[in-house]
């Protein structure tokens, strides 16, 4: 792979090595020494050779009074598209935007997405090693305006790269809707041949805490080698750098703004942990969906639905303009405790149902399972319409909904198919170990 | 304390070996052998007596082929009423409502609050150790029913009990929308004489896991001898019964829908560790608000106020009906990741705050802070007029919402009071603790 990236004093430098975008190199200077793979450069200074470190960060150091040299030909930082070469398209890595292996090009300072096969390689030259990747760019959203239409495309995406014979496929997304996402892929596929590997980064990659490098490379590693046929997030699963946990789609939901650790599994146990150096995949669980011999895609969402989070004062009528007015064929109710809102909105809920739209109640709580057989307030919101949703997730829940709402016109087949476990969204057991642990001293 | 729940064989048993209420008996039977408190019965069987044990426990042993002593003669099973007590009104009990010390009527099947000073006592003569305390049924409310009207009633019951010379006053109150009146009382109150300690429990006291009798006698130690002047709700800490977090009543959220551990402080440490076996009151942090000499009281509420969780494919519709139809002053929005939504949004937004209505960011990831010059969306967003509102709760920023909307009606001193720390609702600075962890193996 050229040096294309680099001008100026690096350029000379790494020439007169004749060193190439994936080598192994290493920098001494003033007492530091620095090894590791020679990246693209990202840098607008022409002094800055870019290195990616064994702990998986990139850092810039300036080859001005520094020696360089040349460790180890790898040879590796360029696609492997030569005929003949039977790991063609192991993996494909659909990008939809978002900051993972974003490009940033300095001079405008705007974040372009670069996930052209050759750029990802360049990005990550290792990935060479475990898997043949191509890839494609099907769109450049920023998450936070991804839709149900979306959704569909992407899910289309999936099933082509699937019947084109990719082993797993990668769908590198924006971290803000990227858990809609998943549930949203997840309940479109009735079996999958192989991982659909949900992959975005909450630190932008020319940052040097970037998650983009460690997330990408063990998202390869978990599309290629995982046993299941299942939609998950594969993100940082700590805030050291040890390794990644792929968490099924429907249980999952980002929980920190701004952490790489911030996707966590909420009622369940993660799918599988990802140690990207051993280059491991340690499952977690053994009851995963396997891989099917064919992938069943059966996509469409109706988002006449409205996701209604209850509060102290709210006021009643809300539902019947949604019902009324909107013609919403459905609400998921984000209530109280174990799935309640004020009595104020029996009358509403009765009115809602009798007009054959569905109600399902899910905890604002999130971590447990609502249970309306406990209080009054439950079983009086049971019999004005309202169906308990178990332990699902508000967004899933109204995912799900769409999904359903877009096969289903009967109220009682709605409300049976809401109940049905379609994708692991619903967790019947329980294990402490699913609440974190807050420790103060 | 006479035996009067008593009857039957339990009673001859207990009358003949002197035992009253809160004296510690043992009984002993089949080789098991139960040391502990004299409770009151609540059990339909008459030959039943209920013993709460060293470990907070009530258990309840049949009397039947057992041997039963008087090991200690307390005389505690009485409120201290008489003359001459210096200790008269220490700590305030309110009741709202809620399963906390509630009676249950084994005959009828019926919860109903009892909160009399002397049932309080009965229920946990281990009180009158610690405070003299006395005792106001304000309502009976279930607390998915409580209203920013009764919000404002228990701010001047707790300004009454204050002014009346209470050291601390106890709210009992449903678990369901705690954190949300903690958060009403806290903006309500512009300094305050001692500790406002709002209580509830997970599982009612009938069962024998309730954590009825830790969370009550743990917060008469808080209110009677906690050096703060705020408000806090003070809940089992972790699984066990080691002690109880008193958390800043605008930091919390109720995080589990049946665990004893639901409450839980986000994006901020907990003010105090109660230890109850102990009776001692560890604090983890210097910064609270101290005492004042008086109780300021201000609580006004207006509740033309939505809270808005935005999901894709959501209708940008709601606003103008929100604003239009509605007459809503103010929107709290819990966008995604840093606080977004989608730029469909824009104009609606735009219209809402040219038409004066307050617009507020926060983030359905609840932990972290939100950050809207990171991306485009960000910028677009606040150019159309919201107003990112740092690392506030979504639920308390409504709160404080409506009380910023009771008290002005300009736009700009609006915004200016909702970026205004009034009771701690804002916490600039994180500490990598407040995370909480999961650990999966």
């Amino acid at each position: 792979m050229p040096l294309e990236s680099y001008k100026g004093k690096a350029l000379d430098v790494l020439s007169q090595i004749g060193a190439e975008i994936g080598d192994i190199i290493e920098i001494e200077k003033e007492k530091v020494r620095v090894k590791g793979i020679l990246m693209p450069s990202y840098s607008k200074d022409d002094d800055i050779v870019v290195v990616k470190m064994d702990n998986g960060y990139n850092v810039g150091v300036s080859v001005e009074n520094a020696s360089v040299k040349l460790v180890e030909k790898r040879g590796l930082g360029k696609p492997l598209t030569g005929k003949g070469d039977n790991r063609k398209g192991e993996v494909k890595i659909i990008s939809t935007g978002g900051t993972i292996v974003s490009k940033v090009e300095y001079e405008t300072g705007a974040v372009r997405p670069a996930l052209t096969t050759e750029e990802i390689v360049q990005f990550l030259p290792e990935i060479n090693e475990i898997a043949k990747v191509s890839s494609e760019i099907l769109f450049s959203i920023l998450s936070e305006n991804m839709t149900p239409e979306n959704w569909v495309k992407i899910a289309e995406s999936v099933k082509k790269a699937f019947d084109e014979g990719s082993l797993g496929v990668i769908v590198a997304h924006g971290t803000d809707t990227m858990a809609y996402t998943a549930s949203a892929l997840a309940f479109s596929f009735k079996g999958l041949q192989g991982p659909v590997v949900l992959v975005g980064s909450q630190r932008s990659s020319d940052r040097p805490s970037s998650d983009s490098p460690i997330n990408l490379l063990s998202s390869v590693i978990l599309a290629k080698s995982a046993p299941f046929g299942e939609v998950v997030v594969n993100m940082h699963g700590e805030s050291s750098d040890t390794y990644t946990l792929a968490h099924r789609g429907v249980k999952v939901r980002k929980m920190h703004t701004s952490r790489r650790d911030a996707f966590q599994s909420i009622n369940d146990r993660p799918l599988a942990k990802v140690f990207w150096r051993e280059r491991e995949v340690k499952l977690l669980r053994s009851d995963f969906f396997p891989k099917r011999e064919e992938s069943v895609l059966d996509s469409k969402f109706d988002n006449r639905v409205f996701l209604l989070k209850y509060y102290p004062g709210m006021d009643p009528s809300i539902v019947e303009y949604l019902v009324e007015e909107k013609d919403v064929r459905g609400i998921i109710i984000e209530g109280t405790g174990l799935g309640h809102t004020s009595t104020q909105f029996l009358e509403e809920f009765r009115k809602a149902s009798r007009e054959g739209a569905f109600l399902g109640m899910t905890s604002q709580c999130l971590f447990g399972r609502v249970n309306m057989n406990v209080y009054t307030t439950g079983r009086l919101l049971q019999q004005a319409g309202v169906v308990p949703l178990e332990d699902m997730l508000p967004e899933v829940a109204l995912v799900k909904l769409m999904w359903v709402l877009a096969h289903e016109d009967d109220v009682d087949k709605v409300r049976s198919l809401m109940l049905t476990n379609m994708a692991g969204e619903i967790n019947y057991r329980h294990s402490v170990d699913f609440y974190p642990r807050w420790n103060y001293e």
